[in-house]
C-alpha cells in the first residue's frame, strides 16, 4: 500500500501520522511533547521510524514546521519554539536517513494548502487563509497554486503595515495588522487600558489572553467588546486590502482568535464592506472560518505530499 | 508570416502594431486619438482593420485596456477616460470582427509582463511591477505566472490602507498608497502646503503638478523637496509590505513619479530597509526602474499574447 507521512511540528508538540497516499483517514498517528531528552529533531525522526511499516510503500515525507521555512531550499529558517532550530536543512536530514522525497512548509502555508484540498476552500481556485492567533500568519492559493516567493517567504500576512503609528508588533516593527488583530495584541490592548484605570471584570483575572478576553465579552463586559470590536475592525481593513491584491473567491479564518464570535465579526465584517473600494471585490466571495480543526497540520502535509506528487 | 495584432488603448490615444508571433520589432504600428467623431470601439477596430496585411496569419489580438479589465471574460470593466465604455464586451467585440483570439489585461498587469519578458525583469520568476503616475497600480509575476485572481481584479497595488488616518485616495477611500506616492497625491501635498501659505518657489507655478515639483526640487525648493520624500517614505513602507506579501526577486517601477530621482529613491529605499522585518525579503532583491518606455503597453499585450500563445 502507497502511503505518505505527515509530521505537524509545533512547540509545544510533534505529532505524525501516517495516510493512504490517495486518502485523508490516517491509518495511524501519534503525537510525543517537542521537548524531551533528546534534541526536537532526534525526536521528530524517531518518531516517524517508530510509525513507519514495512509492508507499506512510503512515497515522501511532508512536514509543517512553526516559523519561516524555505521550502525550496527545505530550511527551517527560524522556529523561535524550538532550540536549535534556525537554518536546519531538515529536509536533508529526513532524506537523509529515510531516503524519500521530503516536502516542508511553514504551518500557515500548510494550513491554506490544507483547507483548499480538504476543507473550507474545496473546489476554490483563489482562497487566502488567515490564521489569527498568537501572532497572524498566512497563505495564498491563486490559480490553484500556492503563492511562495523566491525563497518561500510570501504570504506573511500578518507583517503588513496598516498604521505606521500603531502600536509596536512583535517582530518590533510598528503597526502591522499582528499588533492590532493577533490574540497578543487584544491581550495587550486589556492590558493597557487595566493598567490606566478601567473597569472591568476582567481584572479579577492575572494576565489575561485573548479567550479570557472573548468569554468576558460574552459576558457583556464593555471593556472586552471593546477589544475585540478593535481587533475586528482593523483586521476588516486588512482583509479588504487582501482583497485588493489577490482578489479572492474565498477567504478562511483559522486560529484561536476565529473562534471569538460576533463581537470580532460583527465589525471585521462592516469595516471590510467599508474598506473595499469596489464592490466586485465582494462578489462571490466566502468569508468563512477553517473546518480541518486541530489535524489542520497533518492534513496540510498531506495536501502538500499529494499536490506535489500530482494525486488528485 | 504569423503576426500578434497589439493595441495599447489609452484615455488619450490608441496605439496598435504588428509584430512578427515571435520577435519584438513591430512590423508596422500607428497612433490615433481615442476621442475623435467615431466611439472609441469603432476607432480601435478601423484602427486595427488598416493595419493587418493579407499575406500575413494573424495568430490574435492581445490589447491594454486603460483601468480594470476582467480578463477570463474579456471584460473592460471600467475606463473613466473612455465614455461608454463599462461593462464593455471588448474581447467578444474584437473576436466578432476579426475571428481570432483575443486576449485582454489591463495596463499596470500588461506592463508587468511586458517588464518580465522583454524588460528589466527577464530571468526572474516573481516580480512585483508598480506604475506610480496619477494614480498607483500595480502588477505580480508569481512562479512566472500573471497573479490575476477569480476575476482578474488582483494586484490593485495602489489602493491599500497604509495609514487609517491618511489622505483621501481618488477611489474615496482614506489612506491607502495612492494618497501618498502618486503624482496626484504629490500634487496635492504641495497645494495645501502653499494654501497654508509655506515658502515656495512653486508659488509661481498656477497648480504645480508632480513633474513641476520635481524639477523645483531639483533646483533645491524645500517644499518640493519634502514632498517628495514623503512620497518616498510612504512607498518603501509600501514595497515591504508587498515584499512581506509577495517576496519577489526584483521590483520594477514605472510611471511618471519614478522619474524623480534621489529626492523619492532615497527615502524610499530607506523606509524600505527600515520597513523590512526579516533582512531575508532583501536578499537577492533587485529594485529597478522599468525599461520599455512609452511601449509598455504594446510590448506588454505582446508578451499577453505570446504567454497564451505558448511562444518563448
Amino acid at each position: 500500500m502507497d502511503v505518505i507521512i505527515t509530521a505537524d511540528i509545533g512547540g509545544t508538540q510533534i505529532r505524525v501520522a501516517v495516510y493512504p497516499a490517495n486518502g485523508i483517514k490516517p491509518l495511524r498517528q501519534k503525537r510525543i511533547p517537542t521537548k524531551g531528552k533528546d534534541p526536537a529533531h532526534v525526536r521528530l525522526t524517531g518518531l516517524i521510524a517508530e510509525l513507519m511499516h514495512p509492508d507499506e510503500n512510503a512515497l515522501a515525507i511532508a512536514a509543517a514546521a512553526p516559523g519561516p521555512t524555505d521550502p525550496k531550499l527545505g530550511l527551517v529558517l527560524n522556529a523561535p519554539n524550538i532550540p536549535g532550530w534556525t537554518n536546519l536543512p531538515l529536509a536533508q536530514m529526513l532524506h537523509d536517513q529515510f531516503h524519500l522525497p521530503v516536502y516542508l512548509g511553514n504551518d500557515a502555508n500548510v494550513a491554506a494548502l490544507g483547507e483548499w484540498r480538504f476543507g473550507a476552500g474545496k473546489g476554490h481556485h483563489d482562497l487566502i487563509y488567515f490564521t489569527i492567533s498568537t501572532g497572524i500568519g498566512g497563505g495564498v492559493i491563486s490559480d490553484d497554486r500556492l503563492l511562495l516567493g523566491q525563497r518561500g517567504l510570501a504570504t506573511e500576512l500578518g507583517h503588513v503595515t496598516v498604521d505606521p503609528n500603531g502600536p509596536v508588533c512583535g517582530c518590533g516593527h510598528r503597526g502591522h495588522i499582528e499588533a492590532f488583530s493577533s490574540g497578543t495584541a487584544i491581550a495587550r490592548f486589556v492590558a493597557g487600558q487595566l493598567a490606566q484605570g478601567r473597569a472591568s471584570t476582567l481584572t479579577a483575572i492575572p494576565q489575561p489572553n485573548a479567550h479570557d478576553v472573548s468569554v468576558a465579552a460574552d459576558a457583556g463586559d464593555e471593556l472586552a467588546i471593546e477589544a475585540l470590536e478593535r481587533a475586528g475592525k482593523y483586521m476588516g481593513i486588512a482583509i479588504a486590502n487582501y482583497l485588493h491584491i489577490f482578489n479572492p473567491s474565498i477567504v478562511v479564518l483559522g486560529g484561536g482568535v476565529s473562534h471569538s464570535g460576533g463581537h470580532f465579526f460583527i465589525p471585521m465584517r462592516q469595516s471590510l464592506k467599508e474598506s473595499v473600494f469596489s464592490p466586485g471585490y465582494l462578489e462571490n466571495l466566502t468569508l468563512t472560518t477553517a473546518e480541518l480543526g486541530d489535524d489542520m497540520g497533518l492534513l496540510g502535509a498531506l495536501a502538500l505530499a499529494q499536490t506535489y506528487l500530482n494525486i488528485s
